[in-house]
């Protein structure tokens, strides 16, 4: 039984801001910086999202990347494509629009589905910008 | 004398939108799509800066890339990054955020500083996505 | 009239070989060497389109980067994508299928639709490889 | 003991085609969808080879670099670049071509040679696309 | 507790050497090839830097990345920027340097300080060109 | 006859510094800044070697990209991977090692060879970091 890991990116581009509504504008500034810039700023996010199985041994796929897309786009993509990340996404309404908290967000979105079609949801990686990612384990700590 | 180009990036990170408030909410959807959002969505912009000229004996520079990085942080990156190009930057109202016209005025906005420092402003390419980019030589049309 | 490029990336994954039936596998495996594998071998292109022209005062746009993108759909990658170069692309029949000639087949594909479009068709960037790509600006020589 | 993870990169491009000749046509099409093209397709593989081991107080090394690159390019590039992973490629035969299955058939090609230079395979990343890959830690799983 | 992973590039330009000084000019050649010309030869390296932890329920943060950014840059980028690895560096005197050794410094380097800041250091990744990297966990085995 | 553009990519990594023996260190640092350090510093350079001409009409080839690899390979690469640019390159010797002198170098240094084999050189793009680069025309201005 040869475990394997397969992963799909898809891509989204959004805006947000890093703003705490019970802090001061001074406080604000100070923990999120630019980031708190009260009109919004954006980024292209790209995501993978990484399923891990033993390969069928007729198709030779853990998961068929098209179901896997499917899911990922449906679910997330839709959700987060072209929008605002505090005031578009109701699965967001109330959190910090981190990109930990983001990530997390998307684990709990597809898990479920994935398990459905037959895999198992191991990893979320979510690149914000060239220097700056989160990787996401469901919570567990492989490292 | 050799004429050689040279190249300078920077980043920034902004929101955006398609909007012209002349028009209905259906023909700025059809026109502009998902790029309508009327909360803002947004990019990590990539801006590469090209001068030329004829490399200084001396230094073997068409020009020293750390006055050329000032002059692009200065008035460009200090403008743009973390915020919204509708809202937040005074040299593009009244101006539809396209990428097309958010490059022409970035030409606009440092043609002056380049030439004051012995170089010439010969490019500006602006990558939105990794999809989507433009390149403005000042109006001209070299091919 | 400030005329500014807008380019719009595409890809697709093919097979293809350079073989010339006209010559002896010796000659054949000495002038393309790997590439003249009987049994093919393939790539993942990527296509750059780029259009000239000045931004519509209305929209900022040189061209709807939807239709652009609609027109290469249709036009190229419907027929190159997960498919033969050789055998299966009608336009291709009986030209060897260096990335040469398969960037200027290209061209005269979409030339048209672009101009129905408003926009002028001015630049096809084909990469082949991280290591090999060829650009073709209708045969002119811009530098 | 400071156990540490060296990576090399080696690239192959390749023609492949996912079709079960025991299956009819409409099903081969319905699972593999584009990638059941009957004339191949290809891709630009690139394959990622991670070794760990402590490094040599001498050399600094866990295994040298020139070491592994040659027996990646000689067990696993010779065999797969500018080829047919279907027809071509004694060791896969019979098994549907899909990325998990190379990548795993990759493992069992170098794991010795690499044992006897000094090195322990810990892992092989092998990325169809931009948007697809897969890694396999020899049938472990370490996440 | 939802644990999570967050990394920050940093980027420094070296130039170093891989040589022996108890060995002849022969086995340093033999061993080390190219990479032991006297004159010395340089890199782009890339730093990934990796800190675990739960995201703090009023940033959303595991580290705040502006922390997490300045110890990198004072402790690891103001040491190896322009810098020449094997003379210029007081914490790589006598050590081979390795890009395997330069990342297990840097870990040594800055781990202290990401736990002052409330984050535990998980990962070093050292990229030295586009074909070789290494991954540090501490010294334990993650997979 | 449709004149067409074809790259190679190649790669060498090495040393140099900016320094003019004339100046005191003080003016040295002042314009040069951390590349006048005194004991180098290093990149990984990418060379991307444009030639045009119309394809041949039984090749398809502008010129066959073994051709090019190995000109640029033997008279580039061979010269300067693993070198210091200021101390082992006779055709560099009392040049100011910067990459628009470098770039104007490696094109003196090839574009005879390209002429021999049918070809023309139209470009030579030197890549020094992800944000600097040079590119150079034989002079001539194309933009």
């Amino acid at each position: 039984m040869k475990t394997i890991y397969i992963t799909r990116r898809e891509t989204f581009n959004a805006a947000h801001k890093l703003w705490k509504p019970e802090w001061s504008e001074e406080k604000n500034d100070k923990v999120f910086g630019k980031c708190a810039n009260k009109n919004w700023h954006g980024h292209n996010f790209q995501l993978y999202v990484t399923v891990k199985g033993v390969p069928n041994p007729d198709t030779g796929f853990v998961i068929n990347l098209k179901t896997l897309s499917a899911i990922v786009r449906e679910k997330v993509v839709e959700a987060l494509d072209h929008k605002n990340l505090n005031l578009d996404v109701p699965f967001l309404q109330g959190i910090m629009a981190s990109t930990e908290n983001v990530a997390i967000a998307i684990w709990d979105l597809i898990e479920e589905d994935i398990l459905t079609n037959g895999g198992e949801l191991a990893k979320i990686k979510l690149i914000e910008t060239e220097n700056n990612f989160v990787e996401y384990y469901g919570g567990k700590e492989p490292f």
